[in-house]
């Protein structure tokens, strides 16, 4: 199998993200390899090993994903038995052109801490605080508070918005004992406007239920109908916007809700 | 200002990681737009109106970094009054070339649903359980075990390795109460291969402290100094890998574990 390497100064975040998306395109597996922080020029040459060894090995060039602010690191590793694509080199001279300013690299610049650091760390706190319904006093704090039955992806979800968006995301599960004339809780309805429903097909609610307590009552076909079609209508009724998630990714998820309910990021 | 769009059929997540590395190169400050699920010509059409407004308000042509499997969508996007930037324009056909392969464009490829999904989920669903140290018995389930005094930074860097990563991360908060003849509890040390450890100036710490419980003798300065010096102490008596996350942000922590504890990853 040939290699695939993402090697940067930094988290490689964003070598990752350039070489998955254009890998992604061909039907070939790939072996793949990250390889961080390499900021010095003795770390560039043992990436540099690192890449003729797969190249040794599997009898085929290893591709290289990179990113380097220093141009005697990025000589090193052009220099490997790997072939290299660098992203910035096409695009970095037409945007300074464009934008009439000359472009200053530096280190980390992309997944290093911001001024707007500390939005992710206060969202990331206050959903995991709000993340059971019980606690619904700091409603008023929130961008958005999600609902829907047990097991819908309400949780990966919110701490997705949390990470990525520095929104604070509360959640608040629907369960069964809500089910005898279901309604919005006060609660809920003085925050209306904040609500986002999630609902799924009520076969993989049950399959994910299944698996996490077989054979009980919350995991019945019956019962996951029945929390789904109430909680559809629920929907419905009180015209509260919903996504089915379920041949959704949370990064889908959470980028329809972002656009669906016209959420400010607190992060670019 | 200029706008910066960030546009794309799916959920513009590779747009903006390639949009944002470039710009980040430049000290310019831009409004930031992502749409995304543009995925058919009516859709188009709206952004193209959203782009030269954009342009007719500001007088500078936006920019755009887009990614499209669709030719047609592309093709409205990029008679827009802004400027196109389309990163796999430069790098597929070198690809291809050197693997031999046709490219098989597909809507949703980089972050939709794969096979290694659940994975993840499931390390979400591990890392929420196990993010307190008063449940210790799935340890032999963990990839890694966090420790650290508290508010170091553990929770969202486990919450991060299991998002990003499909990582199980478990979380043992070392607190005021172990302090007297500080060691390893028993089930830290039946996992001791696991261990990595978290740290942090005192100074930032008490600050920290200081934003959630104002004035307290847990937010003091020398209840600080003293719970550092006491966990530094054990990491090196120990020989428990551990970094300092001052500076750092939970992705550059989150990728140096990764690499320090040669961890595998469950997601590529």
């Amino acid at each position: 199998m040939r290699t695939a390497f993402y090697i940067s100064d930094g988290t490689a975040l964003t070598s990752e993200t350039f070489g998955h998306a254009i890998l992604s395109l061909f039907p070939v597996k790939f072996q793949h390899k990250t390889l961080p922080f390499i900021d010095d020029e003795e770390k560039a040459q043992r990436a540099v090993e690192e890449i003729n060894q797969a190249f040794a090995e599997t009898g085929e060039r290893p591709l290289i994903f990179h990113t380097f602010v220093d141009p005697r690191i990025k000589r090193i590793i052009i220099q490997s038995d790997g072939i290299s694509y660098d992203f910035l080199d096409h695009y970095v001279a037409p945007v300074q052109a464009e934008l009439g300013v000359e472009a200053q690299p530096k280190t980390n610049r992309t997944h290093g801490i911001t001024a707007d650091y500390n939005f992710r760390i206060d969202a990331i706190n206050y959903t995991l605080e709000n993340d059971d319904g019980v606690t619904t006093r700091n409603y008023g704090e929130a961008d958005i508070i999600l609902i829907g039955a047990s097991r819908t992806g309400k949780t990966p979800t919110c701490l997705y918005l949390a990470l990525q968006y520095g929104i604070k995301a509360a959640n608040y599960p629907i369960t069964e004992d809500d089910m005898d004339n279901l309604e919005l809780t006060y609660d809920l309805k003085m925050h209306r406007h904040k609500l986002f429903g999630l609902t799924i097909d009520p076969e993989r609610l049950q399959s994910i239920r299944e698996a996490r307590r077989a054979g009980s009552r919350y995991a019945s076909q019956q019962q996951c109908e029945f929390e789904i079609a109430e909680i559809e209508a629920l929907y419905r009724r009180e015209a509260i916007p919903y996504l089915n998630s379920t041949y959704a990714s949370v990064e889908e998820i959470a980028a329809k809700i972002m656009t669906t309910a016209k959420l400010q990021r607190h992060r670019y």
